[in-house]
Parts: structure tokens; C-alpha cells; sequence
């Protein structure tokens, strides 16, 4: 060991001992008779002083070469510091040093290893290494660290198993694009990489296995938006012989120990909403019940005017900025530009102010009266010094914007507090969403989804209308989790791919397995996954997954690290009977 | 909930409750006025019995239907068995039937679904998910997660941190093949799935990250040879600021750890031995220490006398094998043709049997009088009763097959008891070892290992014989994990690629951003790797990992539950920029 202690851990209780700590030269200051050295590990930081009159000369000498980054070990007697530094947990006392090796000299990084750094996230990826040295980005993976134990503890004390579950799979053309790996042994075959081990999940189920979880990389070939990962971690979850409510009031069960173990908080019993309510109140089927602001309908009230905008909507909806009344005209303006912008798409916005004296000021008064406005108010849930502002158009479209806008707000007006939490189930979603590409119904979770059985008979003739027993756990605006009871019975599977436009042959083919599985004895069962980088990330306060992911990929899939992916041999390709064809 | 109670936890203490369980149907045994049932879940077995005159005749009607794994719900009242079974601890109960619900009905499994099937291993991982149901392969699956819990809640109370390394990284050509997978958004290029995450957890060193460890899959595109798997999993561990002591130390706690959570049994401090050594007394770098007959070497007191073959052979060695003086002739011819067997490739053995009257009497009785042989016995440790086995030959290759000798001896006479366990530090490997095919040293563990510094100067001269800081931990036989201590020097890296044949340009291109950043400050660091399905399946005393994977692959890497690989469309191929080139 080259070390007696480490950075963070020594106290006034341990004056006058002797120790040797070993670590990063954070920074040095050299006052020529005296150097002080804050030596940096995982741990914390421990100031180290050189002092002419008690250390050596050699030793002295040396120290004055130390770098930032140097890797050195150095031994020497615990004194009380003169001036402490309350910031830090070893701040009363600093190490005298008598012995200093170098273990490995550095050159200057390219960017500063501070809380605040200079360096730039292209620069701070490429050099990854010494960005994990920063605090923050070190914090998050031992954050990650402890959400996973805690997770793997609470669910092995209710009889959960983890089980992996094979990496090398099938690939199967139903959602996004799978990755795939070249067989050498079976030439013109692949593997493909699993996108979530759903299929494997469900066998467990018809093997018994009764409660299953696993933490697991899943893999997407998708474009990548902004914050997505082609390898992404999910934990993983089925279980048998249940019902939706089991499902979960253990996943709240789990949700709740998380926000307990990590920020101390109790939660109360998370509120449900179906996705249909989530669609009418928020707009969105993943709400941030942070702040209000919740949608109000104003067709009956807002129609049958002179407004032939409004007339010929769908859709008119309104929400309540609280405090906004004050706005000036420029401040509107900006949010109507805001909302007119190609990302959001709306063709303008109506406002109304509902002034600290009780009277409204709207941009339409030529079309309402007081009266009018006052309903408007009532509606939007206004009270005086709000200010409500209105989007009309197709009803899906609109509901999106006005999503967009709230949650614009929420942000600006600072109502999405990081260290708040409001979970939410949204259940009760579609079976099927129809796809404007394709032409045909998807599976909106996935084609093993199981339709409520009172929707069943819509299949045929309403199957937009079908709703599934499918569920998303939502946690400030964000899905941390999704989940369905499955289907269980060989031939609703069945008739389930043949509504997915699956031919028979097709069906057979890539779930084949699946349904003659189904066939010896499948158990009633359902699950869920929680995207374990988001989950971690909000749990954290933070938004952006890329801050917990070790060693992330940029938007175009590449580590820039590691510099991958990259060409390989013509002989690699050779013996996967495999050629370039690159356009 | 569809079950109150699951099968294997009701007791003479719940007598008269109302309880309702599900399960498959085990086996059922039909009186006509009464029926027994065997319920089976995870959890156990609990006898159902249907009773004319107590059960509803609709009831008793739909018992009379049920096959084998049917998955049904019973409902009904808890009563004290009559003929209680002793075997089971649900023995003194049964649950008398009320009401029954078939949940899904089942075809006849392909094979029977008890401890003892008589379904093959070809069948029996076609429809794996039924294999899973017999109670062997499930307390395996259970066995596993537990190993993994202990292994993690050990780790993480070291301040040990998990971290998740990439799955898509780039492929080098060290070591065995890669599993690669093509990037469509990089047309052209490749990234590799790991063989391990060694560079990555180098770099989490540099990185401060100080003590990590990840339970990973691996992936390795080898040639299978029986029990190996194209896809195997890791407890990958590495340290910084420690010396070997310190991770032998760690991760001989962790298998004591092991050993007495899942065996109640406290093992003393980890033999150790040089690799040399190993080699030497049991001709193997792995020896299972569970049972004696060390090799002991004849040269000295069996050449110079006129036998010719003792005389020529680079080495004469010989095990004495206990009570075994009463072979046979036959059973002695027996052996000699074993070793001479292609897979072992002696040219032939020769025997003494030291007799319990003390006399000797041998193959070679011509060239040896007693005296002689009484030397043979002292070396080899021979007692009255044993038989001494010489082998003789090139050293290595001599070894080699009196090891497989001596394995083979422990089998048959019953000296690998599964149940118990001998761990073995097995240190200082070879750094290098020469490969005959290409005609050049490889790295014996990896090309990031550290010579010792004290055999530097040989890396020149006598590169066989620099020594490296690298270790094995062997169990009953067994490499269950190994590591080493590594480069943390760039220009020492840089010289062991050279030794190993890379172009200076060939490191650069493939190890570059390991060699950079070392020279930002990297800390002296080393680490293991625990193969984690061999170490399951040796604790769980087996050794046959595929009992301990759940959805194994056979040996030609083949899933053949699921049918993968498998060709992909053609469409896929071109967004991969890819054409099959199959001869």
C-alpha cells in the first residue's frame, strides 16, 4: 500500500501521527522557505507544507519541481494548521512533510481539474480520464454506484432474482434498429444486440422464475437526438402471477427507498393519472407536477364569438402564468415569437391579462367582453395578476405546444426546483398509435403489450380506441420508467401481430419461440424498466444523462476517447465473410 | 395479486386459513372421488386435493382436466395432511379446493420436468424456459444472484465503486478475436464488444476513481472448446496506490466471503506458490490442491543406470498414487493406455508398486534394485500400498501429462470432493511466453501487465525469464480469477509493446489514448478478474458453467432456443454499408 490514509479522512483527532497519503498536486504555492501542496484523491483534499526550516533540503527541491497532476506520495507528521479552512472536512490540519517520491510525473492538463472547469465538452470527452478526476463528474458515478446498490437491495429482500440474460440475441425488425454482430462461425448470420431483453424477460416468466430483475445495457441504432445513447442501462424487472396494481405499488415501493436513501425525502403515495387526463390537463403523457399551470378548455367559452381564429379551431386552450399580468408588451412578444419558432410551430397566441385589480386586458377584447374573460379565467384557474395565454388549432398539435410553452415556463420562472420531486404514474395507455409513415397501427410499448380486456372487442372495429394495461412512472417531467401487463395466451399474441401487419409466416419467424413458449405454460405477468442514466440523473438533480454515463458517446455514436468506431482488418472482414460496401 | 401465499411457505401453523395459490401443475393423481395435486412454483410444492364430498362437482369436473404444467389459481382452506411427506416443508399440509381456475392450459412438455429428466442437453436448451421450471436449474439461477449480491454488498463496504465501462468500443487485434459490430453512422466502420474492460478501468485509475469494480460481460469470438462461451461474465476489479500484497489481500476476503456465505465454511489464509513451483510439484499452473500426489523428480537417482529412455529424457517424474499396489496388471495397462491416448500423448509409463510388506516391485525391475526404487518412493512421498506412476520426456510436455494423469487419478479415487474447497495463490507468472505459430513472445496475461522491476534487465537478454506481477486465484483446480500489476509508465508500455511486436505506429494507433494518458498523471495501480460463471458453478460445487447460465449458448455459439444468428434483411445490410462475401 502507498498509503497509510487517504486524502479525506484525517482530523485534529489525528495530530502528531505519522501517516503517508498519496494523491494528485491539486495546486502549490510557493513562498520560497515555504510550499503548501493540496494533494487531491478520490476521498477529498489534504494540505501538505514543506517548510525550509523542518524539511529537508533535497525533499524541499523537490517539491518545488511538483506540477499540477503529479502523482506523488508523501510521508511526514499531522499538524494543526495555523489558518483553517472550514470548507473542507480536513481543513484544520495539514501534513509536514519528510519524505516526498514522485510516482509519476504529468504534463499540464488541457483543461483546469476544478469544479468549474475551462475545458469545453469536446475537449473534456476526449480526455475523459481527467475529466472523472473533476468533483462533480467523480460525485455522479459514485452516485450511480449507490442508486444501483440500493436498487439490487430492496429488490432482493422482496425475492427478486437477477438473471442475465444473453447480449448476442436475434435480431427482429419490430422497433428501432438493432445493432448487429457478424458471425464468423455461421457465415452470412448475426447476432443482434438486445434493444431491452423483453422476449428473454418473458421466458423467465414461463420458466417460472416468478420475480426477475436485471440491471442491463441495452442498445439502439437510432439518429441520436440530443442526450441519447446508443448503449443506455436499464433496470430491467418482470414479475408473475400479478396484476397492473402489483406492479405498481412495488416500483413506487422502489421509487420511494430511492428518494428516501438519497435525499432524505418521504414521499407520499404516488398520484395516478390516465394518459388521456395527462393529454387534456398537461398536454403530455409525461407531466411535471412540479407547478400547475394545468390546461384549461375554453371551446364553449371562447367559440361562437365574432374570432374566426377560435371558431375554426378544434381546439382552443388556455393556461395561467402565475404573476404575469405585469408583462410587458416586448416580454409577450417574446413569447409569442417563442411559440412561433419552426420547434414548437404554433401560427400566434392570444393573451389575456387578469390585472391585480380584478379587470382583464386581452388581445382579442374587440371579440370579448369582461364577462367573457372572466370565464377564460375561471377556467384556466387565473387569479388576479396572472396572465393567460392561449393556443388554438388541430387538438393534438395544439395540446403539444401549449405543453411546450408551460414547460418554457416552468423552466423560466423556476418552478422546476431540482431538488423537489413529484412522481406520477400515467396509466391507462393506448394500445396502438397510428404511424403517418407506414401507414399502419405500432404498438405504442410494444407488441407484447396486453389490450385491457374490457377494450378487446374495439380491436376490430375502433382499434386506435384500445387501451392497454400500460403504465409510466414520470418523475419531473421525465419517463423514468415504462411498463405493460403482457400477454400471456398464444393466440391474443397472435392476434396481436396480425393487427401489427406481421404476416403469419413473419410472426412465426422472429417470435416464433415466444408463442410455442406460451403454449407449455404460461403464467399471468408484467413488467417494467426504468432507464437507470435518467433515473440517476434526475435523482442527481440534473437533466443531462451524459453527466453519469463513465464514459459516454458524443450525438454521433463515436467515443472520442477511445476514438471508435474505427476500420478493421481486411482480414477481420475476411473471416465474416464480409465485404465494404460503402457508397 | 393472483395468490395469496406462494407454494412453498404454508405450514401446519396456518391450518383452516382461506389462502388461493398458482402454480404449474406437477403431476396429479386422480381416484375418481378424489383428487391430489401437486401445485409447483419457485417457491416449493403444495399438495391441492379435490374430495366428492367436499368439492363443488364443476370443480371436480375441471380437476379431472388438468395435465401436467397446466398454470392454475386454487382457492380453498388449509388442512392437516393425513399421510404427511417428510421431503418437503409443505409436507404436513394441503390445501382442500374450493375453487379453481385454469390460467393457461399446456401442451405436454418435450421432456419431463423433474430433478432427474430425461430430456437431453440438446432438447433441454431448445426450450430452455421448461429446463428453468426443474428445481436443479433454478436454485442454480438463485445461486448465481446470491453470489453476485455477496460479491457486491462486499465490494461496495470497501468503498469499492461500480461503474459501467462501454459495450461499443474498438477492436484490437491483440489477444483473441473480437466481436465486431458495424456502425451505420459510420459507414465503413467497426466498433468491438470488449474482451474485458481493461484499458477502461486503467483509465478510471487515471482517473482517480481508486477502487472499481463491475460485474461485465465479456465477449470472445474464439473457437469454442467445450464449457467455453462466446459471451461470459466478469467481476472486473482494479485498485490504485497498492502493490500485489494489497489485491491478494481484497480478494482473498472476498472468496473467503464467498465461501462462508454460501458454504458456512471458514477457510484459513490462501496458500501461495510461484508459478514455477506450481509447475514443478503438480505440472500445472492451476493445481487442485484438494488431494496430494505431488510430482516428484527422478532424475538424480534414476538415470545413469542402463535404462536408455530414463536416460535420454530431459525429465523423469513420478506421483505415487494411494492404496493403489493392489492394481491389477490390467488396471495398471489400463492407465498406460489412458496416458498414451492422443489428448494425453505419453509414449508410456512406467510403474512401481510399493508393496504393504514394504518390497518393491516394478515395470523396470531389470535396470532397479530395491534400493533404487525405496528412493523413488521417498521422492514421490510413496507409503506402503501406493503405486508410483513415472513419466518421462521433455520437461514441459512431461508435465503436462502427468498432470493430466494425476487430474485424472483424483477423479477416479474420489479426491475432488465437491464440497470441499482448497483455494491457491499461484504469483509470479511469466511476463512473456513464446508462441511457436507466429514466432514471438506474447503477453503471457495482457500487454499491460508490469514486469517485476527486479527482472527489467532481462527483458533484452532472456526475455522467458522476466517474471511478472501477476497471480491466480485457483480453486479445486480451477483458474477462477487473475491480475496483475500494471504498466503505469508510458515509456515502460511503450517498451512492452516493442517487445511484443507493435510497430511504433501499431501501439499508437491502437493503444494511444492509454500511452497519453499516462503521461497525465497515472497512479500505480493493479487489479483481477473473476470469471464469474466458473466461479459460480465450482461454489455451487459443479463444473459445468452452462448449468449456471440461463440462456446458454451451445458450441458453435448458437442460441438455438431463439435461432441466432441469423441472416438479417438485405436492406439492413446496405444501411451498414455491407455485402455478405460467404465463399
Amino acid at each position: 500500500m502507498y498509503r497509510s490514509h487517504n486524502c479525506g479522512e484525517l482530523r485534529l483527532t489525528d495530530i502528531h501521527k505519522e501517516v503517508t497519503l498519496a494523491g494528485w498536486v491539486q495546486k502549490s504555492r510557493d513562498k520560497g522557505f515555504m510550499i503548501w501542496v493540496d494533494l487531491r484523491d478520490r476521498y477529498g483534499i489534504t494540505q501538505l507544507i514543506f517548510d525550509e526550516e523542518r524539511t529537508d533540503a533535497t525533499v524541499m527541491q523537490l517539491a518545488k519541481s511538483l506540477g499540477r497532476e503529479f502523482v506523488i506520495q508523501a510521508k511526514g507528521i499531522i499538524l494543526e494548521r495555523e489558518s483553517k479552512n472550514p470548507n473542507i472536512p480536513t481543513g484544520a490540519i495539514e501534513l509536514l512533510v519528510k519524505e516526498l517520491v514522485v510516482l509519476n510525473a504529468a504534463l499540464l492538463p488541457p483543461f483546469t481539474i476544478e469544479d468549474e472547469t475551462d475545458g469545453g465538452e469536446d475537449i473534456r470527452m476526449k480526455y475523459r480520464y481527467l475529466d472523472i478526476r473533476r468533483t462533480p463528474v467523480r460525485d455522479n458515478l459514485l452516485f450511480r454506484h449507490k442508486v444501483t446498490q440500493e436498487v439490487r437491495n430492496y429488490l432482493s429482500a422482496l425475492d427478486f432474482c437477477e438473471i442475465e440474460t444473453p447480449y448476442l440475441i436475434k435480431s427482429t425488425p419490430e422497433g428501432a434498429r438493432d445493432f448487429v454482430v457478424p458471425s464468423r462461425m455461421n457465415p452470412g448470420q448475426f447476432y443482434a444486440l438486445p434493444q431491452s431483453p423483453q422476449t428473454f424477460k418473458q421466458l423467465l416468466m414461463v420458466g417460472g422464475m416468478d420475480k426477475y430483475f436485471q440491471i442491463v445495457k441495452c442498445f439502439r441504432d437510432e439518429d441520436l437526438r440530443a442526450d441519447r445513447q446508443p448503449e443506455f442501462t436499464q433496470i430491467d424487472c418482470e414479475m408473475s402471477f400479478i396484476e397492473q396494481e402489483d406492479i405498481l405499488n412495488v416500483f413506487e415501493g422502489l421509487t420511494r427507498h430511492l428518494l428516501k436513501e438519497t435525499h432524505q425525502i418521504e414521499v407520499d403515495k404516488f398520484p395516478r393519472m390516465t394518459f388521456d387526463e395527462a393529454m387534456r390537463t398537461y398536454g403530455n403523457d409525461k407531466p411535471d407536477i412540479r407547478f400547475g399551470m394545468e390546461f384549461g378548455e375554453l371551446n364553449p367559452v371562447a367559440q361562437h364569438k365574432d374570432f374566426g381564429v377560435f371558431n375554426n379551431a378544434e381546439l382552443v386552450v388556455g393556461i395561467a402564468v402565475p404573476g404575469a399580468a405585469s408583462y410587458t408588451r416586448k416580454q409577450i412578444d417574446e413569447l409569442i415569437d417563442w411559440v412561433k419558432r419552426p420547434q414548437v410551430g404554433a401560427l400566434g397566441m392570444v393573451y389575456c391579462k387578469y390585472e391585480v385589480d380584478g379587470s382583464f386586458k386581452s388581445s382579442v377584447d374587440k371579440f370579448y367582453d369582461q364577462e367573457d374573460l372572466a370565464k377564460w379565467a375561471e377556467i384556466t384557474g387565473a387569479n388576479p395578476g396572472d396572465l393567460i395565454l392561449i393556443l388554438s388549432g388541430p387538438a393534438d398539435k395544439t395540446r403539444s405546444q401549449l405543453s411546450a410553452l408551460r414547460m418554457e415556463l416552468g423552466n423560466r420562472l423556476g418552478l422546476r426546483k431540482p431538488n423537489e420531486f413529484a412522481p406520477l404514474w400515467v396509466v391507462d395507455f393506448p394500445l396502438l398509435e397510428w404511424d403517418e409513415e407506414t401507414q399502419r397501427f405500432h404498438a405504442m410499448h410494444h407488441p407484447f403489450t396486453s389490450p385491457k380486456p374490457e377494450d378487446m372487442h374495439l380491436l376490430d372495429t375502433d382499434p386506435s380506441k384500445v387501451r392497454a394495461n400500460a403504465y409510466d412512472l414520470v418523475l419531473n417531467g421525465n419517463e423514468i420508467g415504462g411498463g405493460s401487463i403482457r400477454i400471456h395466451d398464444k393466440e391474443i399474441q397472435a392476434l396481436m401481430f396480425k393487427h401489427l401487419g406481421f404476416t403469419e409466416t413473419e410472426a412465426q419467424e422472429q417470435f416464433g419461440f415466444l408463442m410455442n413458449a406460451f403454449q407449455y405454460g404460461a403464467p399471468p405477468h408484467g413488467g417494467l424498466a426504468f432507464g437507470l442514466d435518467r433515473l440517476t440523473a434526475i435523482l442527481g438533480g440534473q437533466e443531462t444523462i451524459r453527466d453519469f454515463i463513465a464514459f459516454p458517446k458524443n450525438n454521433s455514436g463515436r467515443d472520442v476517447m477511445i476514438d471508435a468506431p474505427a476500420a478493421i482488418d481486411k482480414t477481420q472482414l475476411d473471416e465474416l465473410s464480409l465485404a465494404l460496401h460503402v457508397k
